[in-house]
């Protein structure tokens, strides 16, 4: 079953634990004579790593990466590209109480009742360390779209506490532990997630990653989407319980003439849209717009405040979940969730290619 | 490609144009030995059939569906499963307008930029007609799930207009043109799809699906979650630009120990939930509660009000859609996503059994 | 489950079974702007359409095909393609005796020890009938690859009585109800076919398919190696038992330098191969010499002398089975192969423009 | 696209060249529970192992493998399984020759004629070092199938010299080099091959693969067969030219009657075949008798006897292949088949249980 891979054509299978000797990738249908190093994957592993801030899991994780196939003298070969990042920081001592009852909003129970049998250690397959490898992966597939492709994503809200469109600033995104693009707001962040931290507790986020410089004609029209890949993508990230598309939501409180993107001719020929309520996807395939893609992330369930539950021999208990943990996990979704976005497009490029030649 | 296809074991394929000779599907890796005949599908059509209210299109199509291979006997041999649906009221003349200028909300322009070439008549395969394909496989679906899950879907959200939650009452959704579960919400959708009718506009709605009944243990843990199938199936229902499970965006909003889905033991040894915040999903596998996933759904791009747009020929024009639309296309979703629910549900069954036996 | 799909890109799906009211196929990932008319699919069924000769089944069928989706103005739209061919002239009274025994070489009893029942009617799915869906599916395909790749089908072997390689003749393929390349052998296989037939027993064939014009560069080095995929797409044909690519088991019995296939500077720079023992392929993918394929098929199980058995209530019989049968399954198998062959090529062609833009 | 990856619900994906820093497989949708460490793999990577004869090549690896995920106190957990194999041998300083002249028989020509660009060490990807990957992940497989399906792969033809089926003895395979079951024919062979490997030439051989114990009802009718899946997955393995299923080729030359598997009640109510020309299936399902299945492999076609070539910039030359290489690659293709045939059952027997709940 393709149950750990992704990807029609541009496709990559993860592996490993939180607590085993290694996690890693496979990618599968890479173009050849692309130019990939080490040195072309690790920035983006280093967005991601954890223990940059105080707003982060405290584990240490150098998350460095090894490419062990798939390129000669410097370049794609077009065979399966494996990435391997060693785990160098486990505790698994941590994680007796985890083995002894199941904690609530994390998979513990559910991963018992499928497979009869789990890993206790830092929730095994369950961990957010598994989008270290989606990050290497997503690597690679910003070299298949190539410069042309721009994508960025950040945190758009955090505990509740949105930030103000109007004091959007890119420059911003990495100059607070947030990847804030709103000064101010990522100043109230700080405080927040410090007073939630200290009070044993975690926060929730909204991250937004938009894809400029997309050509019109990429995705399908009916389950292969753009907009169902998407989806499919960023709901498979940790803690994700809602994705949205363009106004997502928020479309389904408009008008028909309010929502409708008006199009002009344009200086090239091609049309020239007024806005960009669809998030750049009409009928399932890219129009040319920025594509723009929200997620909703949940408050993370490790927490110190004690909460009701139930061990693994039935009897009632009371679980604070101790190790080391992110605060809030929507932070080091924004370079996953990237990443995402990357091999999705990557995908489709290929898709389109495929069918159509272009 | 499997572009018009979905599911990794019980897997359908739809194909068909608005304005061809037919739709239809074809529904593989069904288990043999089900009751199944036409009769077991067609009330779920008709939930699905345009032309019953005033409130979706005019256009009158009987979809009866025919089971073309698959069962002998009155049950499923295992083999598959080909359904087909005659069109019957096709208007193509009406898209003479159509075929001139890319109308805004709708694919036109996206089509022609990914093909070189579209069928302008009904949107083509961008027409919700395809929906009604996937209705009829549902209906398989709900054969391979068995009597103990119960699916559900409803509008909580029209124009804007919430229903009260104090006021939901399940026997209602079957009694005003809208599955509203709150009379007196469906009273204030009416006049207010009534005016925006009137006014050659449309409106959006969030339509909810809750599938009762699915015990711990289907999905799984990364790329296949239960989520990640729902939000890609979700998704690619025409007009949906938003998904979410359980609190969904909410969730984001909310500190980690409200969140937590707290257990107590159970009468029967397993655990038992105090509430549902995760809509039925933990680590991307089910946990026994109920599954509660919500998708936004923009407001028909086919309007009567003029809206700016470019034709083939690259001149400026104004667009008007007639012909025969849905003024709220969120209002025929509702059977639409209980459809794809139950899809996912049974592929997700037959994924588990395949792994574990179970 | 994809039980009933074959191909990664340009991939099709069949239905349908002996008895029912039709069978069909559905063609997914099909490039946009193709010329595409019944009248490009017709004359292949005609090829292979049983009851031209007293060599072939008897069931009159005139395998008209129908599309009934996927075109527009004549040229494929991208979208999928549906073609209906109707079943006319069944007579399910025939198979009474199927029902309670089980017949020797057949898949009757593999069939209820896998999914518990079966549709006795002429085979129901198992019947060779469905490889007409292929030979529609086949007809798409050429169009993929276009008028430079030139695919021809023929016997050259029947009851163990094998062409002569030095008389053999493209014209006289189409001069003889065999697709035999050797007017003589044409002779020889009436007369042993004739004395077989009134003997109620039945003889096989070997069949061998060539494509000419296949581009270097097609295929893939490990799991998707073009042989691979041709030796699936032809042992997923009724009564195949063995398939050999180039020299094939002769290959086994050759030295290394009498086996290779040397080179030498061609005149349009590229090499020119001096012989062709690898049929075309090395390493899994073309070498721009001619693709060359054999399957060996076994003799029709479908025969009048008597063969003891078993019933579905476990008691021995003696079953021969009557009602309409080839005498040689093997000499339709030629336009069968000839379409697999299409279809694994078209799914190649697809695959190396996605990878490579090539 | 999967090109690496072989199974639909049994699925891994290798990855790897022949003298990168180490090669490997990821096997996903392994069930849970099944009791799996190093020792389990490590023999029949022994058996595989180069080097331990002067009949295969004398590059010397130790093939240990690492288990690097997936197993949780001896058990696997059902998450995906890594394994690893590290090169220690290569001598990378031996390809000069390869690198500037296409080698025929080799897929240098073909390689560079789709990707642009190969890796010329070791053959890279195209390697025969890629079948140890293939070796861990059937022992993986083994575990799924358990101790009931018993796999036996052996030679029984090399160089053209068939054993004596009357003479087979199935003690012989371990006491020769050759795998073979006949101890007169391993001394002719032994000859045989001193005698081509000292020619400067090579030899080809016919391996043959028996699965005892394969339950009625695994595969599929139509393009999932059981015979379809099993021809895929041997053309796969490097230097196979043929397949056959049963009689094979040889069952074109039957009669109907003397072709078909007749049958009579057996002891335990279910029928019992008195032959097995059909070698286990029919209609592409297992019918419990023992599958068999033949491979053809062609002499390996890197022999020091010199062969007319093409240099890359297009002039002619000849070339003799030095290095380390198998006089006779047919020997060590005997595990490798062995381990597709448990990946093909492995993959059969989940699909079975998904569809059918058996």
């Amino acid at each position: 079953m393709p149950l750990n891979s992704f990807g029609q054509l541009f496709r990559f299978t993860t592996w490993g634990e939180s607590h085993g000797p290694a996690i890693g990738v496979v990618v599968d249908g890479c173009p050849p004579g692309l130019a990939l190093s080490e040195a072309d994957i690790q920035p983006f592993l280093d967005r991601r790593r954890p223990g940059q801030s105080r707003f982060t899991t405290q584990r240490q994780e150098p998350d460095s990466v090894e490419i062990l196939s798939g390129t000669h003298e410097g370049l794609t070969t077009g065979t399966p590209i494996s990435l391997l990042i060693r785990n160098v920081d486990q505790r698994s001592k941590d994680y007796a109480e985890v083995a002894r009852a199941y904690r609530p909003g994390h998979a513990d129970w559910a991963y018992e009742a499928k497979y009869g049998l789990r890993d206790p250690r830092g929730g095994g397959r369950a961990s957010a360390r598994e989008t270290a490898a989606r990050v290497a992966a997503g690597a690679v597939a910003r070299r298949v779209l190539g410069e042309e492709v721009r994508i960025r994503g950040y945190l758009v809200e955090l505990g509740g506490d949105p930030i103000d469109r109007a004091a959007f600033d890119a420059a911003a995104i990495d100059r607070n532990p947030f990847f804030c693009p709103d000064a101010a707001a990522a100043l109230r962040w700080e405080a927040a997630l410090d007073a939630a931290r200290k009070a044993g507790s975690s926060l929730g986020a909204v991250v937004e990653v938009v894809a400029a410089g997309v050509p019109a004609g990429w995705g399908s029209p009916v389950y292969l989407k753009l907009d169902s890949q998407l989806a499919a993508a960023m709901m498979s990230i940790n803690a994700v319980k809602g994705v949205e598309i363009g106004d997502g939501f928020a479309a389904a409180r408009l008008r028909g003439e309010d929502n409708a993107d008006a199009m002009r001719p344009g200086a090239d020929g091609r049309p020239q849209f007024l806005s960009n309520h669809a998030g750049g996807t009409a009928g399932g395939i890219s129009t040319g717009q920025p594509v723009v893609v929200r997620l909703a992330l949940k408050p993370t369930s490790s927490i110190l405040t004690p909460v009701e539950t139930v061990t693994r021999t039935g009897e009632a208990a009371e679980i604070v979940t101790r190790g080391r943990h992110d605060p809030c996990v929507g932070i080091r979704a924004a370079p996953v969730a990237e990443a995402m976005m990357a091999l999705v497009l990557a995908d489709m490029k290929l898709l389109q290619r495929a069918q159509t030649g272009r």
